[in-house]
């Protein structure tokens, strides 16, 4: 572990002590400890990209902008840049939560569903929104002073409502799609995508990094762009690790067949299938069966996705790496090379 | 319809149209539709007692408290205090669609909850959730530019943090129940009431009056805490309403004694009763059988407890009266007479 990301991983118990007696929550004995255990469970288990790539952004980002930054970072600056990163995963943790329960999940991050606990269940949704609302005490605390303040609170907001639309876009996209597969398009799936994942995926840790130094977000809207593509690609590798990926690596067993998913697999096999493997997908896609869950994945390997998600890898990287050098900044362009180089391949 | 009423009415429709167009969500049509539908069924068909309470508060208040507002409420205020007063409604929808699933209820004023719909389900978590960020957004669009916005944000917040902290202990509490009653007990019931009822509903409509009126709200402690006990009254009559009302006019069915709920009705039996009505209640407490609900039912009534509830609505009136009739501004007593004088010997 670098010397930085331990630094972080230490932060996350001081936040959980300040949240266990934040005496708005007024709690007693009995739900602090239940707040104690849904923390545990569900924030620090991920593999902490997002809350990482906030104090990495950072770094790079002040080590190369500006000339005034000169010196190393101070201890308050990386606890700081840490707070920021833990609050990313705060609200991850939080739309994990909520959204195994809505896609019917067994497993995440290798152990049980929250709500798949025997004594949890429903109970997870007021769980949630505990994780939710832990995140602007969490932001109080800890930069109510600084100028920036209002930036912050603004700009986690609109990442959450988008975040929120996506997830409904996908949901009733979904419930449209348990009649036919008609409305699953290329154009839908990067709706879904863009809004879902890569607001707080990939442009929320960087733009808190710009927001710490001081930076007008409107003045980076490039750089907004290309993360937001990023986070297309990440997705369709989710997609694929879904079906194609091993449950042991990723950590979860893959539903997205089963749940009838719009997922970037169904859209291309949609556009390269002939009609009667059409009526195969139409009957076989979104149901429980293991038998048709099957014929769904020999459907995909007669289709080459495999071969189709490589070519998309190849092409999609080049594309970014080359938007990315057209950048102005040379600090931009390093962080978002960092980010591109550690999704690039993934397996996990 | 009071023409105040009527305004304040009007005022759903103008907040919707500026929710279903606001960009911070990107909506696309399909999900624009869907936002609609879950807010018309959510948010206005209730009584609307929270809501116009902003309003009448902030015209009692107004009136009594300065000389300088001796004038008529101009448009502007009126719609101003009807945006606040939307906003706790809004807070109540999204509270109402979650609880619902959580408490596994059926209906809800007189129609099924909106979870229960066929094409909705498990999606009816993230709706609760869009509802629940539509208030930040009525608020920024608002009061964004008034010098209490602040404030106005900070008030929310906290009565959201205590409220879901309510609710956690609520389920807790009902979920410890299911192994043995003997964790309910008055302080444990009156700890859960204030938290998960009180602050929203009695607390927050009052605050934001007074907040509009650019008063500190630290210095109306004695007048949070009548409210907060007036909330505890409020609940009381719902815990016997959803055994011993009419569903016709209360609009649900109601499930307390099926879902083991830590009601006032339970915790009185069980400080009341004897060695064998005790061992009956255990023996029948939060069952689904209709017969064994029939028994606690009977229970009940052998206690005596419609009497009990009359003698303590008698007493509260009273006593809240007496505190009230202490409070030095007529201002306050006016509004806080007008709110006993709405829940007293309510049916419904």
């Amino acid at each position: 572990m670098t010397e930085l990301k331990s630094k972080f991983v230490k932060v996350y118990s001081v936040l959980k002590k300040e949240l266990l007696h934040d005496s708005a929550f007024g709690l007693t004995d009995d739900s602090r400890n239940w707040v104690e255990r849904i923390m545990d469970y569900n924030v620090p288990g991920g593999k902490l990209n997002r809350g990482l790539s906030v104090v990495d952004s950072y770094k790079l980002l002040r080590e190369l902008t500006n000339s005034k930054y000169k010196s190393e970072l101070s201890d308050d600056e990386i606890f700081l840049a840490s707070v920021l990163g833990w609050s990313v995963e705060w609200i991850q943790a939080c739309a994990l939560v909520l959204d195994d329960i809505m896609d019917h999940s067994h497993t995440r991050r290798g152990h049980p569903c929250w709500f798949r606990l025997p004594k949890v269940g429903m109970i997870a949704i007021n769980d949630g929104l505990i994780l939710r609302n832990h995140v602007p005490r969490i932001l109080r605390t800890h930069f109510q002073t600084e100028h920036y303040y209002l930036q912050l609170v603004d700009l986690f907001h609109e990442v959450e409502c988008q975040t929120i639309a996506g997830q409904m876009l996908d949901l009733i996209t979904t419930l449209a799609g348990e009649i036919n597969l008609s409305s699953y398009s290329l154009p839908v799936y990067q709706q879904i995508t863009l809004s879902k994942t890569s607001y707080y995926s990939f442009y929320l840790p960087v733009a808190c990094a710009l927001v710490m130094l001081g930076e007008n977000l409107e003045s980076h809207d490039d750089m907004k762009d290309i993360l937001l593509e990023m986070g297309t690609y990440f997705q369709v590798q989710d997609d694929y690790l879904d079906c194609f990926g091993d449950p042991e690596v990723i950590g979860k067993i893959g539903t997205d067949i089963e749940d009838n998913k719009c997922t970037w697999l169904v859209v291309q096999a949609l556009e390269h299938c002939n009609e009667e493997q059409k009526k195969l997908l139409y009957d076989n896609y979104g149901r429980k069966d293991p038998k048709q869950v099957a014929k769904v994945k020999e459907l995909y390997k007669t289709l080459n996705l495999e071969d189709l998600f490589t070519q998309y890898e190849n092409k999609t990287c080049k594309k970014l790496t080359k938007s990315i050098e057209a950048l102005p900044n040379v600090a931009v362009q390093a962080v978002l090379k960092s980010f591109l180089a550690k999704i690039h391949k993934r397996l996990k």
